[in-house]
């Protein structure tokens, strides 16, 4: 036997799988689908009447992974360009001649990998599904819990307002259950049978084919499509897009992760406390988050090859149908495993509230400059309101005093504003506007959409 | 002024993009549309009770994008990063100061690009949506002219079996309609506005920001989100994803008409019958479909930007954001062009039946092998059928006589079959199998999806 | 165990890969890389006084991928986010404590997976660089045999005017050669050991890291960098595009392969005339080629992948590097695949110039036409030479007949052209121009390449 | 005229480009460059004796792009799929007749394209190179000057071990001049004319095809290919590779100073300090970094995009080829205005060392820790010493106090290790081995490649 593909012994795939998906994925897996697949053609037809009930068992029977090699019937499937030809070959083999004829009626190589490709997407997904939720509801808990937690806002990496780290928690929460949500309507309405036979006319079966269609969809629990899409690859497309949206979600909670964990930051931390390094007893490494973020890179270049490989020429296409496998196998690797590795994250996700304290605090009151701001927008205007207490704040920098002190100093600003107006302006609790009223509302739809 | 993008004079616009959906992208439809947002947040406010009808009548009297020079606001968005600071300035300031400190309120740029940006996207999808909704039925109409046409069904390039051109169309039809499923439901369902403020809690609205929000939402006629979605990028990826997979559909049909362009096939031709060259004389390229697939060869690239630009950092990104500008416009136009070429190439598309015919007939019964190779395997067992008529299939092409001599001289072919059931195998109009019933099918979905 | 990554028993792996690149791609491939690197530089260390000898040799001998279980090591790489954390752990454990104490000296994990980084590629490059000077090789044999086949030029797959085969297969040759140049010059110059420790340092070993470097280069034979390049990921940007570049010349030939193999163009035909289909005894698909195509469409992600990894944070990334592994692998195996079925490809490609020619005069002289404007050219004018034929084309086209009837005609060509003139403009072998001098150089550029 | 592309009057543009490359990739820009091969092609036929010196001298002075409109011939390009039909039409309408013979001769559109798109290319990439070198003499500066400036090396954005700002700017000079190097390389070895014909074989020309070629390039100080390679795109696909390489450095170059700027870290500022916000008076955005790490994220699609395009169909392709000129253009800009941004960044970058050696204070010892564990190893073996410390380190963390205390208290450590041991390995300015010799290393590179 060869050495196959360079995930045959993989050396890095647990760094980037979720060992549940992954099983849903392997070769074997694979096969096991694509045997499926054949026992419902037969089942679908023996209700058609077009297959005899004891063909059908006899095929069911065959139909066992356990009794084929993958590896050997790889190796087989250059001659062809697709196992499913070698695959046929050795059912019909293992069948007596009076049952072997009903192996594969009708159908053609791509009927049953795409019909596959279903069955191994759907298996794949409710799984990518279920860690997805486990990781929505340990945002929820956290939004929940951290409803009162002042922490600050950051833009372009800079600090910039106060917000809750609960409404944080509440953006990944929203965030989480639109890629569900999206995942969810594709896995239940789009995930079809592929049933056309040599190019797509189903003429074998006369005029029974789509009869036969709507059976074989009932069998399998998959949708009936309108045509055969043999070369239509909108639902391909849909379910790269789908997973790449959900990657860009856990690629944006892995990256927060990542840099609230940084040493001068430090906010939070790894369950565990994050991971050792060779060299450097003191690091604690972001090792899971950095795994997910690096999981998530790989992934719009995959969903890219799938959208180009839509391109499919005429009735069967000449290589992007090919090119659609293992990358939608990859695909579905690296999200199960990002989405596995988030939900474990934020299921045990190591929360320093008083550090996130201390980090609002450490500016000496110069982000909350703009609520100063605000309120002599109305006196001064709103652009050289925004100018006065630019130029206090940067003197206050330079001066290494906290910005407060000169705004009590300054004569514009207590032409307009009182001491009290100012503490007032200054304290970030009474800046969080509609926080609060907003993690509710994450809260609430998240219950709905459960 | 400064010579801007590659763009500002472009030399090969034209051959990408389509003049409406163009329309909607250029940087004065993008200024007219944050001047929209301005408008409408006052508008809001006033409805609020946050700002005085006056004040909201003299902003929306100077959000006219004439008033503004969009070169010159460009080169000052550098200094702050985003157009919008520069615009806020300008448009305080030809306000009188009563009016001015009402505009932007409680707004960050980001409010502003972003509702922007669902603008943009709304007027540029509704274009892209009329032309793919006329490609689909210029589809229709093709399918249900050519019902009966029949024409050589082809896999991997190589001919197969029998089908009818009709029966192609309702594959484009079907594929088109499901483009256009998901990019409506995306256009309707999840094109929202934008308005969080700083860091995403409304802070200077005190609690009253939820409320401003819906009215903004109504009054722009885009969907109210449960939370800001500063840094929450699902609906960009899902903009990014319906418009690749719309673009996968266009490529396809492109794909497949260059191919039934070649001098060697001849099936159709362009309206007008292709473009000129400028060397050879007897060319007639098929150019319009060249520059569709040309245009669509682009898309996956950026949907993979936008894809990856999804991991934005805390409240505001830093990089990510301003990454999605041009390349989401330029997604737009990409789309537009090739949906709007591929309309008018349906619209006229120049059909030989004559020419199909004669294709199909070409392999004087080859393919129709495959009819007989059914027919035998009750006999002969499936393996052993296919590999016979393999044989002679092969034979005759050594010989360069038809295989129908071939196989009404072979003795185990003739031990099972007639005369009559070999010329029957062989008759094309015979073996269509559900392709009428197919293309019945997609032209009554496509009716129901109107 | 857990079930690895998709591909641990892949079922797709053979058709998209080679056996003898595969094999310098698996896990225990890149663990032995590992241990190489970890000999290598106990060895180095030993030369600068740093390491006894005994100790070097004690950790050689424990350096042997047969006493590792990479499974079990891929496991436990989970903690700390890379496999060199327990792989050093597990050396240090199974040596005696006066030698253990020299393994990894002042290395840092990533020094070890960059430098392993390094030697799986060269020695996957090489086997690659095997591949296409043996694809090049076979293209110079074809471009030599066929210097004399006529066949026509296709642009935009439309006939153009007459080339030779032997032309076609000198522009593979030179592409090729291209290819191997770009990656040779990567493979010899680029390819470098890491050294770097904790931060790029080399802190540990006080004044003789640069000493250790240069004795570590030495010892592998592996460029010596001017820093570590531990977030400079120049080289494995060059890597990437070397292989994408080499990728795109071999898309080039496997798209003209499945082209030419059209069954109605039917110029080439596989070696072994092509595989066979599961339901159409008929059809000899250009399989192989048809997967060189699939693999290649796979590339230009994993290429954008990398190159958008390029940016990573300050000394060590946070992700990005992480997921430069899987992607080279997987970028290393397609092009071994893609570049070894190229060569079988050539080297056994059957070419059927029978046909060849009866597509150039399929014609009946239309695509010659523009040699008759050439010619006109100097009397008429360009514009009207060009336009005068053009009418002729078509009115030919239209009426069913050869164009050299109406050529032959026409009062304003038989103003300038005589009967010789005119047969000699429609004679294809009056009009291959440089072709056969093209072929020469392409010849001897690949001699003096060799 | 109709609204072209929706870069025609850019909002964004100048976000993103620089100006003087900008000028390079105008639609005027490229219509030059057309121009001035036409004008070449006639010059170097003179010296071949095919053209007469005064049609050559008429076609040269018609050859002005003053005289084109762009948007007219950009309207008119549409029916033959590109600019260079109508352009050589309206040439000869231009000339007499007894000159209009001798424009674009023996020439396709396609030599024209691609020849201008070598020299497009070569002005912009010229620019390009300025800004690069540019912004290496910048951080060269850096380095020299701040060669013992001690900083926090980060790894995984985790404080590791010392470094010093000095080595961090050898990092970006070294992968600037790399980038430099691969970009001058294919500047000056690559860039050629296009030359072929209608198919590759100049049969218009009889034999002189190959001498006209070369006079074709000398005229352009462009290289001489061995063949036309109207379909061998290795050069754009190296051209589209080194400047994806080039990016990552920049990406690279602009995510550390985004870091570093961050508020918690603040270690440098942008030149002028930073970019203001419209909401947040305090806040000074690293806006150039930014918007540079935004442009740099754009590119890694854009090169897949063109590797993607070179699987070109036999003599010319049907869409691949088309896709190309946008796309390299958009290309060139990207990484003109990454790399003039970083030149202008590096050259006045705020350094704020007494922060650096704040933040390498803030452990209190705790990142030294690696070189006291270091001193153990050899008397408790390295897993030993690495467990003990990274204990002590962890108590240190909890209880809040200096590890420094917690090793001069241990008993373990002090049976080994002197104070004066433990104090010497906490210094950071005992522990940064070799920096100075790397910066040096690098400097003394980068005179050399000047």
């Amino acid at each position: 036997m060869r050495p196959s593909s360079s995930g045959s012994d993989s050396l890095f795939g647990p760094l980037f799988g979720d060992p549940e998906v992954d099983a849903a994925l392997t070769g074997r897996a694979w096969l096991q689908a694509m045997l499926d697949v054949e026992q419902a053609l037969a089942g679908a037809q023996v209700k058609a009447g077009l297959v005899p009930q004891p063909a059908a068992e006899a095929i069911a029977q065959a139909c066992t992974v356990e009794r084929f090699d993958v590896a050997d019937l790889a190796e087989r499937s250059l001659a062809a360009g697709n196992p499913v030809v070698p695959l046929v070959r050795d059912l019909g083999a293992r069948l007596h001649a009076d049952h072997a004829r009903y192996v594969h009626l009708g159908a053609t190589s791509q009927d049953v990998l795409d019909t596959a490709t279903s069955l191994v997407s759907a298996r794949a997904v409710d799984r990518i599904l279920a860690a997805l939720t486990g990781a929505a509801g340990a945002a929820a808990r956290l939004a929940d819990e951290h409803r009162h937690t002042l922490m600050v806002g950051r833009t372009l990496l800079q600090q910039a307002t106060p917000i809750t780290f609960g409404l944080k928690c509440a953006g990944w929460l929203v965030a989480l259950d639109e890629a569900v949500a999206g995942l969810r309507r594709f896995r239940h309405g789009r995930l079809a049978v592929q049933y056309g036979g040599a190019a797509g006319t189903l003429a074998t079966l006369g005029g029974q084919g789509p009869a036969v269609l709507r059976l074989f969809a009932d069998e399998l629990g998959l949708a009936e499509p309108i045509l055969p899409w043999h070369t239509d690859r909108t639902r391909i497309g849909e379910l790269a897009a789908s997973l790449g949206t959900a990657t860009g979600v856990l690629a944006k909670i892995a990256l927060d992760l990542v840099l609230l964990a940084q040493s001068e930051v430090a906010e939070v931390a790894e369950p565990g406390g994050g991971g050792p390094s060779s060299a450097m007893p003191h690091k604690r490494n972001p090792v899971r988050a950095v795994l997910v973020g690096a999981g998530c890179r790989r992934v719009p270049g995959l969903v890219a090859t799938l959208l180009g490989a839509m391109a499919q020429e005429h009735e069967r296409a000449a290589g992007a149908w090919h090119a659609e496998w293992e990358t939608l196998t990859e695909l579905l690797r690296l999200v199960g495993g990002a989405a596995a590795s988030t939900r474990e994250l934020l299921g045990g996700l190591r929360v320093d509230t008083g550090r996130m304290r201390a980090n609002l605090d450490a500016s000496g009151g110069s982000l909350m400059a703009g609520g100063v701001a605000a309120r002599l927008a109305g006196h001064l205007g709103r652009n050289e309101a925004h100018d006065l207490v630019a130029r206090l704040v940067h003197d206050a920098r330079e001066r290494g005093v906290p910005v407060r002190a000169l705004l009590l100093e300054d004569a514009t600003v207590r032409a307009h504003l009182s001491t009290v107006d100012i503490e007032a302006a200054l304290d970030p609790t009474q800046h969080l506007g509609a926080a609060d009223e907003f993690i509710r509302r994450a809260l609430a739809a998240h219950e709905e959409q459960r």
